[in-house]
């Protein structure tokens, strides 16, 4: 027999129906009455029942009228532990990242309509299409000639001119000529590891990072030292001063010191300024990846990592991707002693760029549009990771923990009792909801328990809807005990011997190696 | 006492005011009258005078007015040797070919206002900018959205579309999805090279090859393994296949089937079977570089050395770089077996390429519009290399040597007396014409004596002046006995070791590794 109390076992009825969203925020619950009769319960134990679930923030009493549903306080969810920074990490193995993110997108690609909270980036209707289409019309119509000669080798000079400008705010004080525009940060990070880090040698990032740059060490040939990392501040400068102390090979450092991927930290400056002292002491180039701090909730961002380099030894990167057009490829760097390296390296890697986005992005960024477009991406997605993170609240299984970070397009989710994320991500895949499975954002398996949610879409129903399943999805796998050490993936070590024709030896892994062709859409 | 008979010393004067622009096309020789006179000889000498230059094609006769300056006969000038290709080639060593490049991009930058027939590229006016314009226009008037979100990451599906159904016509049978559009040929290029082969593997390619291939062999760590290359018919077969007995780890062959840079060779259909045959036959990947072929003079270009792969063993290259577009970076890859990996190698360096371009262009390539500015450009280049031609065979020294190609931007120019090209160079950038010494176009010195020149502008008197200038300068440094062994530029060996800050390990070096930050410009 269930010894649970009588009005525990009924509240969690109701939460269920709740989270299953046959009752939605605002719904009423039934009356005292009502309850009484259809439970054949006693008044004390209704009244129970309503205060127990009004204390844990489920429902909200109003004067005459009763109970009614309101939203979850997020609140009520728990902060994700500091990690443990005392002692050294354990160089990551080679086990083929391109193996678990290939299948990944793989999959997701089989689903043609879907909601996708898989990514990080927001929704076309928060940027500012239509002053980039009349910049470009503009340019065009000014310079058609444009099209028909090669453009700058380093960028356009306008673009790099505002670029310089608006590194003043954070403290890094450049010439147009210290700038190279790139095809994306990704570009840019390519170019840097390529310019400190031959094949074979060891480069730490944060744990978890973000998937690309794992795949983007792992394509170069370069080992992945995960060094822990706070959901608030950011990689840990003490465990990454062991790790130095402890291996010699370590030959670069990348961290995304302003909202890391997927934590959401952000780097205090007195630690920016210990770690470019730590760096520059052993001679360990650093690399900046600073694509999202224009998306910190402040009007300012905060000071770049680079503003504390005093002898070239930072390499900084950025990306308009996130902050002004997804449909653009504009990154840049500016990259200390190894700016004429990047520069050869770029030149022979993909020549130049093409002038016209450099051209309409420099006219927008340089008017007061710019500014106003920030205020209100920031706005918005500070409204959309609040909505999500209450709705995670209130429909993710008890245990489930979450730290808001302070500005950005994602939240990191960890799931209770180690909950593998690589089977809610399969079982949604099944709904048509895709999201990140923590498994893609380390070499290890310590992630395998988070997920990774974007909150770039606009809080409607169809986002509503998809949170309350991926709830119902995870609280359904937490009591089937699908732990996630249990179920994990295959994640068979990808073979670096080559000339393999693909990232791993089987047929399946052939296949998935092709990345998905269609952009991730909003649609439900 | 000058032996020469007194005529040809007479004839040797004119020919020297001929090709110092004093006496033009055109203008008139003095009369017999006023020769026999002025250099007081017999009617008789001044007769075998005036004959024996129109003999050599450099008057003409015309009916009782005299004797007239003439565009000079190309065929007077000889064409060059085949290459031996009966012995292996020695294994290329690593001497640092950024090192030159960086020296002349560096060298050529000082000169701000400057004819550059070095680049092979044409003139602005001989491209569609206009249509382009529009269609891009049109693109962002109908769908705004573009430039807010990411683009496919194989590339835009019309565009890809277009490129399979052009792909027929040289004998490729591709689906779209076997296309993967790259950010120019030179990306395409690096894709090929990083899915086949790693740091420190041997790759074979033509001699002499453009140096933007050279360039990123040493930034991926390869070695280039240099096999005869004929000016007619392009990589010598039997060389290749005797490179490959002899040596055991060549991991790859890159050949420009199709106007061959710098020779401007084409190859037969029944070597490409050859070669393909060949690759096939040892498991070496086969990388097709076909950048030029719609520029070759005939209203279809020639099969693709990919139409002859039965294995998917050809990774085919391209762009429109050269043909629709300078100011696009629009290339584009089908990577056979190796098609999943260059797609994921791709996501990872660079993600997708922007929309709007690959729209435009995909809209403007299925019209009429593009055959129409593909005759048009292949009529303007071949009169511009028949001038250019007719130029260099009127004002070099004797012994010049030259193969007319049949079609694209360039002509290869071999400088009498083994004439060192890097002095030509040298002495042309202090009046402001930039051409490209052969020293670029090979890891040994084997064609520090040649020249490639640009015929891409259109040819006028700027054109005319800049030729006419070299021509005076080769021959007074022939002359002056500046043969290349003698005065070729120091190429001292960049040193591969990391992680040194630029290329080189000098300072000149370190300044020369940037890439000139204007695009050339045609005017003088």
């Amino acid at each position: 027999m269930d010894s649970t109390p009588l009005y525990r076992q009924l509240a969690a009825h109701y939460l269920d129906a709740i989270r299953a969203g046959s009752l939605k925020p605002g719904d009423k619950l039934p009356s005292l009455r009502h309850l009484m009769r259809q439970h054949g319960i006693s008044l004390s134990t209704a009244l129970q029942l309503c205060r127990s679930m009004e204390s844990e923030g489920w429902v909200e009493a109003r004067e005459r009228s009763g109970y009614f549903v309101r939203r979850p306080r997020r609140l009520s969810i728990a902060p994700m532990d500091e990690p443990a920074a005392d002692r050294a990490p354990d160089p990551a193995q080679y086990v083929g990242i391109h193996a678990k993110v290939s299948d990944f997108v793989a999959r997701r690609r089989q689903v043609p309509e879907k909601l996708d909270l898989s990514i990080a980036r927001g929704a076309p209707e928060l940027y500012p299409a239509e002053a980039l289409r009349n910049a470009m019309t503009r340019a065009l119509r000014q310079r058609p000639q444009m099209l028909a000669v090669a453009a700058p080798l380093k960028g356009h000079r306008q673009f790099r001119e505002v670029l310089a400008q608006r590194s003043l705010r954070v403290g890094m004080t450049l010439s147009p000529e210290d700038i190279l525009v790139t095809n994306g940060c990704i570009e840019a990070l390519n170019l840097a590891l390529r310019a400190v880090a031959q094949p074979g040698d060891t480069v730490a990032v944060e744990s978890p990072t973000f998937y690309g740059l794992l795949q983007v060490l792992e394509s170069l040939g370069l080992q992945a030292l995960e060094i822990p990392t706070s959901p608030q501040t950011g990689l840990s400068i003490e465990a990454l001063d062991l790790a130095i102390r402890t291996y010699d090979n370590i030959k670069a450092v990348v961290v995304v010191p302003h909202l890391q991927n997927p934590l959401g930290s952000v780097m205090p400056d007195a630690h920016k300024a210990r770690l470019a002292q730590l760096c520059e002491q052993h001679a360990i180039p650093l690399i900046e990846d600073d694509t999202y701090s224009e998306l910190i909730d402040a009007p300012m961002p905060p000071r770049a990592l680079k503003s504390f380099d005093t002898s070239g030894n930072v390499i900084h990167c950025a990306s308009l991707h996130k902050i002004l057009a997804p449909g653009l490829r504009l990154g840049w760097m500016t990259a200390g002693r190894w700016q004429a390296r990047v520069e050869m390296l770029k030149f022979a890697q993909t020549r130049n760029n093409e002038a016209l986005s450099q051209a309409a992005a420099g006219e927008f960024m340089a008017t007061g549009g710019y500014e106003r477009h920030l205020r209100h991406l920031r706005q918005c997605l500070k409204t959309q990771r609040e909505q999500t993170a209450d709705a995670i609240a209130g429909f993710f299984p008890p245990g489930t923990r979450i730290n808001l970070p302070p500005g950005g397009l994602q939240l990191w989710v960890e799931l209770p009792e180690r909950l593998s994320s690589w089977r809610v991500f399969e079982t949604a895949l099944a709904e048509r909801i895709v999201v990140a499975p923590g498994t893609l954002f380390s070499n290890s398996s310590r992630f395998d328990h988070y997920l990774r949610i974007n909150c770039g879409w606009p809080y409607g129903e169809a986002v509503d809807g998809a949170l309350r399943r991926l709830g119902a999805i995870a609280t359904d796998l937490c009591r089937a005990g699908a732990a996630s050490a249990a179920r994990a993936p295959a994640s068979a070590p990808a073979s670096p011997a080559r000339p393999a024709p693909a990232w791993t030896g089987s047929a399946g892994a052939d296949r998935a190696a092709s990345p998905a062709s269609a952009h991730p859409s909003p649609a439900a």
